[in-house]
C-alpha cells in the first residue's frame, strides 16, 4: 500500500501565492484575502512581478526570490503561464503546488496536453500537484483557507475530498448550519496528479480525521479507490455521494468532469462491498457525518421512540419501517414503569407517546427507561431542542396592562422551558455515554433552532424524523459491515 | 353534496372562552392569551364563575350572562364538566363549540360514551362541535389564533385540516421558515361531530383558500372523504400526508387516534384516483403547498436546468431521472445562443453549466433562453438567492490597514452581489408570468438564506435540488390529473 504523507500540503509552514493580486475581481485577490481572513498560522508570500506589495504584504517577483523555504505554492495565473511557473517552483524545491487555474483537461485535447505537461514537469522535480481546476484546500490545524469562495467552515473531525469544487465548498458552508465541523478538505479538481485514492489513504492515517466524506463523479482507470476504501472503511466510516448515478446524471457528469457514464448500479454495489456508506442528498452527507463522528454505533436495528405528540410518533414509525428499522413492542414490565410517570391515556406502546402535559415533564425519566431497555439498540427522542419557533410573539400586540404583564410572564415561562430543554439535552449526552446507545434528538423545527446547544453537549439532532431515521439506518448498516467483515 | 358553510366558525364576531383562567399553567390561560396575542378582530368573553376578571377582561359566570350573541364557544374544562356546558351553550344559541378538552373517545369506552353524549346534546340544539380533543382553530380573516400552542403563522392562501394537532400546528410553525402562509387551519381532534369531509368541502368553496393540506390517520366509515376529494381536487389541489402508511406506523396510529391499521396501500391508490397529491414528509407538504399556491402548472415533465456549478447540475439531473422527469438535450440553435454568452468551456448541454465567472453574470439571459425553449415545460434555476452563508466573515481577523480596507471592499462587493441576486429573483417572477412555466429557484443553502426576498417576488425556492425536483414532480402529476380527468 502506497500512502503519501500529505502533512506538508495540508499543514504548510509557508505558502507562496503566485498570481496574488490587488484587484477584487481576480481570483488571485480573493484567495489571498480568504487565507488572510482565516488567520492562517504560517507565512504567506504574495508573488507578482508587477506589484511591490499587496494588502500591505511585500510582494516577490518570483518564488525564487522568497528568502525562506516554501511548502505550498498556489497558482491562479492563466493556463499557458503555468508550465514555466512549475519550473520556478521546482528550482525553489516547493513540494506541493495547488493549481487553481482551469482550462486544462476539462476543456478538450489541447488542455489535456497542457495538463500532462505540467504534471510531468512537476514530477521531474519530485513535486506533487493538487488539481488543476481545483477550488483549493482547507485545513484546520493551520487555519488554512486556501479556497476560492470565502467560506469559513466549523472545525471538527470530518475530512472531505470532492470531485466537484462547488459541491464540496457548499458542504463546508452547510456544515455551519448543520453543526458539522471539518478537519481537512480538498477539491480534487481534474486529479491530473494527486487523486482521490491518495486523499482517501492520507485521511485514513490522519489521526485528527474521524469520518471521511467523498463526492465522486468518476474514478480513472488505474486509481484503486475501491480497494483503498475496503481497507480504510474498517477503521473509519467513508460516506460517499456519487454524482451521476443515473443515466441522465451520468451524462451531465461526463460533460462536467469527464466521468464515464452508465456504470451507476455497478458503483453502488462496489461501494457497498467496500463498506462505504452511499448517500443521495447533501443533507444525508451532513447527517451521516454528524452521527458517525459523535455517536457510538447501534448494535442492531431495533429502535425505541419517545414523543410528546402522537402524530410525530406515527410519522417516525412509518419512516422506520420504510428504512428497515424495527420498533419492538413494549413489554408489560416497561408499561408498568411508564404508567407511574404518564397520564393514564398515554400510548402504552412503542412509540411512547407521553401525551402533552404542561405542569410536569417526565421526559428524562422516560428516556432513561427506554435507553436501559435491552430490546432496543437506539433511541429517537422527538421534540428536543427546537420548539422555539412555536413560541414566537407577534410584535404588535395591543392590550391592557394585565395582558402585557401576562405576556411578560409567559415569556419567562418560555425561558424556563428552554432552560429545561438544555438540561434534557445535557442529560441525553450523558445517557449516550452511560448506555452506549445512540440517542438521536429530533428538534421538529423546520430549520433546527437551538442546534448549537445540542452540539455543545455532543448530542446529535436533526430537524425532521425522516432525517433521523435515515441517519440511524446508515449507522446500522455501517455497524453491520464493521462487525461482519473479516 | 352536503356542504356546511362554516364561515361563522372560522370568522366569528365573538368568542366565549369557557374555562378562561388567570393561571399560566392552565390551557384556559394559554389559549385565551394566544387569542389576545393574535389581535383577534372580534369580541372575546372569558367565562369563569370563580373570577371577576381575567387579564383585565370582565369575566362571566356563564355564557348565558353574555349580553350579545356569541358565534363560537371554546371549552377547556375537564371532560365530565362538558355536558352541562353544552346545554348552557345550546340555551345561548351558540352555533359552534370547540372542545379542546381531551379524555373522550381516544381513551376508551367510557370516553366514547361521553363523546356520544356531548355530540347528541349539541345536535339537539342544532349546534356543531369541533373535536373533542382538538388543539383548536386558526383563521386569518379575523386574526383568530384559538390554538393551544402560541404559534403565529404567516397568512396566505393555504388551508389545512389535521387529525394530529401537534403535526398540524408544527406545519403552521414550519410555514414561517418555509414561506408558506395559511388562510385557515383546524385540528379536527376526535371528529366526534364535524369531520375531515366537512372541512374539506368547506375549504373547497372558500374563495380565500387556493391549496388544501391534510394530515390524515384514518377515515371513519360513513365519512366520504375520498368522494369529496375527487370533486374538490379538480378545482383545488389537495396535498395529503397519511400518517400510518406502513404496518408499524399504522399500529402507532391506532393507539394515537384509533385509526384502522393495515390499509396503507389501499389509501395510496385511492388518494391517487381522487387526484390527491400524497406526500411522505413534512417538508414535502410545505414544498407542494408553496409551489401549487403560487405557480402555474407545468404542461409536461420536461425540465431545463441552469447551474453555476457542474456538480449541482449533476445532482439535479440524477434527482430528475429518479423522479421520472426528463432532461431534453439542447438543440444546436440554443447551443449557439449560449456560446455567445458563456465561457468557451461551458457544458454545451442541459443542464446548462454556466461555469463560474466573477466579472460577468449572464444568468438572466440564460434563464430567458431556457424559459423560451419549446422543448421544456419547467425550469430549475440553481444558485439563486441563498449564497449568503458562503460569504460569512470570521469576526476575529487581524491584519494590516490595507487588509481591513480590502475586507470592507469585499463586503461591498458582496452587497452588490446580493442586490444583483434580488434583481434576478424579481426577473424570475416576471419570467414565470410571461412564459407560463414554473421556474423553481434552488438557493443551495442548507436553510435557505434570503428566502424572504423570494416570496416577496412570488418566486418559489427550495434549499436543495431534491426538494425542487420532488415538488416539480408532484406539480406535474397534479397537472396530468387536472388535464385528463373528465
Amino acid at each position: 500500500m502506497n500512502v503519501l504523507n500529505l502533512n506538508k500540503l495540508f499543514n504548510p509552514e509557508s505558502i507562496a501565492m503566485i498570481g496574488a493580486s490587488g484587484s477584487p475581481g481576480k481570483w488571485g485577490f480573493i484567495i489571498f484575502l480568504n487565507i488572510l481572513k482565516g488567520n492562517y498560522k504560517g507565512t504567506l508570500y504574495p508573488v507578482n512581478p508587477r506589484r511591490e506589495s499587496i494588502l500591505g504584504y511585500p510582494c516577490y517577483a518570483s518564488v525564487k526570490d522568497i528568502p525562506t523555504p516554501v511548502d505550498v505554492a498556489i497558482i491562479t495565473t492563466p493556463a499557458e503561464s503555468v508550465p514555466p511557473l512549475i519550473d520556478e517552483c521546482g528550482e525553489k524545491k516547493i513540494p506541493y503546488i495547488i493549481v487553481i487555474t482551469s482550462d486544462f483537461s476539462e476543456t478538450g485535447p489541447e488542455g489535456e496536453r497542457l495538463e500532462r505537461e505540467i504534471v510531468s514537469r512537476a514530477r521531474s522535480y519530485g513535486m506533487r500537484i493538487v488539481g488543476p481546476n481545483t477550488m483549493g484546500i482547507f485545513s484546520s490545524e493551520k487555519n488554512m483557507h486556501a479556497l476560492m469562495p470565502p467560506v469559513m467552515p466549523l472545525q471538527g473531525p470530518v475530512s472531505m475530498f470532492s470531485q466537484s469544487g462547488n459541491v464540496g465548498v457548499q458542504m463546508l458552508a452547510w456544515g455551519i448550519d448543520e453543526g458539522v465541523g471539518f478537519e481537512k478538505f480538498v477539491s480534487s479538481g481534474n486529479e491530473g496528479d494527486l487523486n482521490c485514492e491518495d486523499y482517501l489513504r492520507y485521511f485514513s492515517m490522519d489521526d485528527a480525521t474521524r469520518v471521511i466524506l467523498a463526492y465522486i463523479e468518476g474514478i480513472d482507470p488505474g486509481v484503486d479507490l475501491l480497494d483503498a476504501a475496503r481497507e480504510v472503511s474498517r477503521k473509519k466510516p467513508i460516506i460517499v455521494y456519487k454524482g451521476g448515478r443515473t443515466d441522465t446524471g451520468g451524462k451531465a457528469a461526463a460533460s462536467h468532469s469527464g466521468a464515464m457514464a452508465g456504470s451507476s448500479r455497478i458503483f453502488s454495489a462496489a461501494f457497498r462491498q467496500a463498506g462505504m456508506i452511499e448517500v443521495t442528498t447533501g443533507h444525508e452527507l451532513m447527517d451521516c457525518a454528524k452521527a458517525l463522528s459523535i455517536y457510538p454505533l447501534p448494535r442492531g436495528n431495533r429502535v425505541g421512540i419517545l414523543t410528546r405528540g402522537g402524530g410525530w410518533g406515527v410519522m417516525t414509525a412509518d419512516a422506520c419501517e420504510e428504512y428497515g428499522l424495527v420498533i419492538p413492542p413494549l413489554p408489560d414490565k416497561l408499561i408498568d414503569k411508564f404508567d407511574k410517570l404518564l397520564p393514564k391515556y398515554w400510548s402504552r406502546g412503542n412509540p411512547v407517546d407521553m401525551v402533552a402535559v404542561i405542569d410536569r415533564d417526565p421526559y428524562r425519566e422516560c428516556l432513561d427507561i427506554l435507553a436501559n431497555w435491552d430490546d432496543v439498540d437506539s433511541i429517537i427522542a422527538l421534540g428536543v431542542g427546537g420548539r422555539g419557533e412555536l413560541f414566537r410573539y407577534s410584535e404588535e400586540v395591543k392590550g391592557t396592562k394585565e395582558l402585557m404583564e401576562a405576556l411578560a410572564m409567559s415569556s419567562q415561562l418560555i425561558e424556563l422551558r428552554v432552560k429545561a430543554q438544555n438540561e434534557t439535552i445535557k442529560y441525553i449526552g450523558e445517557l449516550v455515554k452511560s448506555s452506549g446507545k445512540p440517542i438521536i434528538a429530533v428538534s421538529i423545527g423546520s430549520n433546527g433552532t437551538h442546534r448549537s446547544n445540542l452540539s455543545e453537549y455532543e448530542v446529535v439532532s436533526y430537524p425532521t424524523p425522516e432525517r433521523a431515521v435515515r441517519a440511524l439506518k446508515r449507522m446500522y448498516e455501517y455497524s453491520r459491515f464493521v462487525n461482519t467483515s473479516p
